[in-house]
């Protein structure tokens, strides 16, 4: 039997989940949908499923086996405690919650019922650790291909800020990122970080900084830099290099195809997060709904990979906060 | 409900099929694997699907709603037209049929069939049509971004043929790919083709001339070449170039990481076709599902298409046993 | 003390050579510039060096050591045999002749010199023999890196043909290249060839077929094709690939500057060949004058090259008479 | 007349320098070469060329126009001064001097020498602002193609380090190229540097933190991100990425062969420097005779250059004592 997928949030994450639940992912249905704006639920709902605006009576159902979060960051902690109280495997997108006093009492919470059962309930959606490209670098590094890792360099950049982006929003919501896959990369935590202000770009409004350009230490010694640049104009492109003491390993930027025209010779540039990262998108849901009918922890980030990105992005705010003074992480 | 699907051969490709549609394909379930070897369907099959080494009883079963033919060549064309006696809609992997009066046989019950019911049941695996790079070059011919095509370039290599392939199956069983492409990428019927060795490789055994060079001429007067090398010994790749008035424009190869170790700056090329067409397979395999859960005629490739495809093979052939002679092709 | 060079034909070719012999190539100096245009010769030729409209006043001139001629295709043979009556070196661009005849007679000439002092005074600038793509690219063949070579696949393309361009023309002055090139890059003389016609683009005009492919067997029996297209509209390239029995070797495209911007990521292309062979040039210019100063034969393509070339040009002008068919080359 | 060259220093760089002066530079003949090593001296020198072991009987020499300065460091500033005192123009390899103290004392001999005639004696082999990549990035910069620059990513990366190489050393002779290239591309001076060390590779020997990170703020505001990594094993490469307000504009690594063989498609990297700066050798070479021989200002860098880059590398070296300190650049 298919596993009974309710999605909580129709918006542009939401309806993905459910278009890739209902024809891209095997053993799944999706049999109820919520959001606020009942006709935004029912334009992404399958016929078949039913729609509320009362994400509480989404959980509790009983044609629900699972749920996915999709609605609001501010929304995430508490829909996720619902999914507990009601034992019900939750995946939720990132962040897990907004403030870091939220996401201790998912935590805690989600601990009680490992401790309880055996198992979490919560998986977080860190889609890039299900990116073919993020996989087999990290494979690579694992396999210490070209020996010790020694620095590795991030950019991350999109076409244009969201509204009301600030240069601490950017932090937690889209460096957000990066910090918690590099400690996957490297399977070392980051214990000091620091940000510092490049020249901002005119296209940044309302007092952001943009370009920001942050580096991470993690545990084992290696740096990590990272530049984050929101309104980068030209598209939506994330590069990632680990040096290595016998060699370089990168992702490639991938494209379809390549054209010659005009004088010159080109290739396409994502606009956005979503077509970049379709593949993890799929392959996380698919890992993550063939864990659960296979009885399985799913594989996916959990509560605490979730904490912990949220504790280095408040030592990363507190340096952005001090002139970009190198900041100690405590994870305790 | 899931579609339930009986695959008919649990070899490398039928094994690849079946967990395709176990796991990433939304809508399918596979209840029943046939195979002359039960070992080796029970190797293939999932947890909860029947066996059997009849493929018959699998056809005629009341578990299955739809077959998959993924068994050896020669079995094709009987196992279809069981299907189309059983009613029961069939996605068979290429080729049609290894001779071209069975393709004829197929395509004519299909067409009573068509007649009969408004709907033809079979599907034909020319899995290229769902390469995304592959769907975007035909976009872009379509769309006439660079005006009107006036060249194609195609190679086609494998690292090693396969045991007993001679000059004449290569044609029937890997050029095919690019008979079939052609037309479809051009909308436009081949008309004339020629086939010419070119020194052959010391790899290439038992009188194989390998590689060989073919021109394929079609009703747009566009003028196609390909170079088929399935000794190539490098990897699997295939490339395809649409050169146009304004420009041209080709597939990329395709790479996740870039490696800079030892003096070079390297990427990896797949070992065969199967991870290079991975996203094909799996894309071709859920629009068949789909679209038999809608109750839609699938946007397969169809017997007409097999049996094109076989008859080009044939002029190409002719042009091979004739030294090279530009052959015209007889549809009629 | 340095070569003194007396230039013929102050064009675009001819102004580039008195920039190279003035400021990038050691131990040369250009003392004299003849041109029907005294205009244009005086605007290309260095403070120092004196003009004329009477190129037999420069071949005479105590004040040459050596010519260039860079002056119309009709004239090559003529003033070719004026330096040879003068006893001077000459570097002759392509072709030799426009006519078998003259090129003959040239070569009879050259032979009689060779005969009588032990050395050519003739040099012909098929550049493209000193460009470091495709000496690298020779040396790998030459080496066997990845054993025996099997097919080569060339592509030249041109923005715009040049005003009169015939189907003819468009093989003696640009197909002419991978005329010469083939051989000298394979050590295997050609020996057959064939023409077939594209789709035309609608930018060729006065009957001109463009695109053209054309097919070259070497006396090794490797196969090259070659798709010439005159009026390919997005700029100048050229590509040569050499399949091997072991994997592949091809010319890279250079740009200096990749660029992301407007949802592309972009490399430039040359607008034609002079920037895609400067260093071909210099390099050729470079080794002709260095061979000069220590009294060498210079290591240039010679008078027998440019007749091997013409001559296969004539096979496949007669292909092209011939409705494509397979020509054989005769040299004798 | 061609000018006459006298090279100090027949080491690595000092041959280079006379195989170019005399083989790929028009105008310029090298008349004498002073090595300690005599027997050095003559294998570099061309045949007509004086050797000596005394450089100031080369600088002194009536038959030597103009000096190359190519040996060990500490002898720059010494044998600059030496010119000066002849009136002989000089091009001095990089760095100026070892320590500020002599690099103070050359520039103010140089601006004496410009207050006096008007004109520098002095060219400084900062070669990289001849490299056709910097110089057609610098160009995209200056005519803000892409709008203003915000940030600067650049790697260099040696296949191993020299003997004796330090931390402090790495900074003078490595990273001083970017410590000149930066205010040139950007025209706008380091102010602010900091020095990184990222974990080090067991390849660096005696102390060596190889790699570093380095950060430099130019007066425009822009952040420049520095990885050098002297021991990186894999060969020799420098990248350069722009990042401004509409796009990205970056250095392309060139390649002459793309190869496939083996599973993989790749393209060489250079072993060390010379390769990669051939071009920039030859050309900065030859814009030095050039003006030489008219009697124009060389474009090359000058004293002051010499003298900031110096400066900056103190700062950087500051930073490194200090751990990491962000340090102001003072140049009064």
């Amino acid at each position: 039997m298919p596993i009974r997928v309710g999605v909580i949030g129709a918006g542009i994450m939401g309806a993905d989940h459910i278009r890739n639940l209902s024809t891209t992912i095997g053993g799944a249905v999706v049999t109820f949908v919520a959001d606020l704006d009942a006709g935004r639920a029912a334009a992404a709902a399958p016929r078949a499923a039913r729609i509320t605006t009362d994400p509480s009576e989404l959980i509790n159902s009983s044609e629900v086996d699972a749920v996915v979060v999709a609605s609001h960051d501010s929304t995430h902690a508490g829909l996720v405690l619902e999914c507990f109280e009601a034992m019900t495997p939750v995946l939720c997108e990132k962040p897990l919650a907004p403030t870091l006093l939220e996401s201790l009492e998912v935590v805690a919470a989600d601990a009680d019922i490992v401790a309880a059962t055996g198992a979490s309930l919560l998986s977080l959606g860190f889609m890039r650790r299900f990116d073919p490209g993020y996989v087999a670098l990290r494979q690579s590094v694992q396999d210490r291909a070209q020996g010790e890792p020694l620095m590795v360099h991030c950019t991350s950049r999109n076409a244009a800020a969201g509204p009301g982006t600030t240069s601490e929003s950017a932090i937690t919501n889209s460096a957000i990122h990066e910090l918690d896959i590099i400690p996957w990369l490297l399977d070392s935590r980051i214990m000091e970080v620091s940000w510092q202000a490049g020249r901002s770009s005119r296209h940044a409004e309302g007092g952001l900084q943009d370009p920001a350009f942050m580096m991470l230490r993690t545990a084992d010694g290696t740096v990590t830099t990272l530049e984050l640049f929101l309104n980068a104009q030209y598209g939506y492109t994330t590069s990632c290099e680990v040096v290595s003491e016998l060699g370089t390993t990168g992702l490639k930027d991938s494209a379809l195809l390549g054209v010659r025209q005009d004088g010159i010779s080109r290739t396409g540039i994502p606009e956005d997060w979503r077509p970049r990262f379709a593949d993890a998108y799929r392959l996380q849901l698919q890992a993550w709904i063939s864990a659960l009918a296979e009885g399985e922890q799913p594989p996916l980030a959990g509560a605490q990979d979730g904490l912990n990105a949220a504790i280095v992005a408040q030592a990363m705010i507190q340096s952005l906060h001090s002139d970009g003074a190198s900041t100690k992480v405590s994870y305790s």
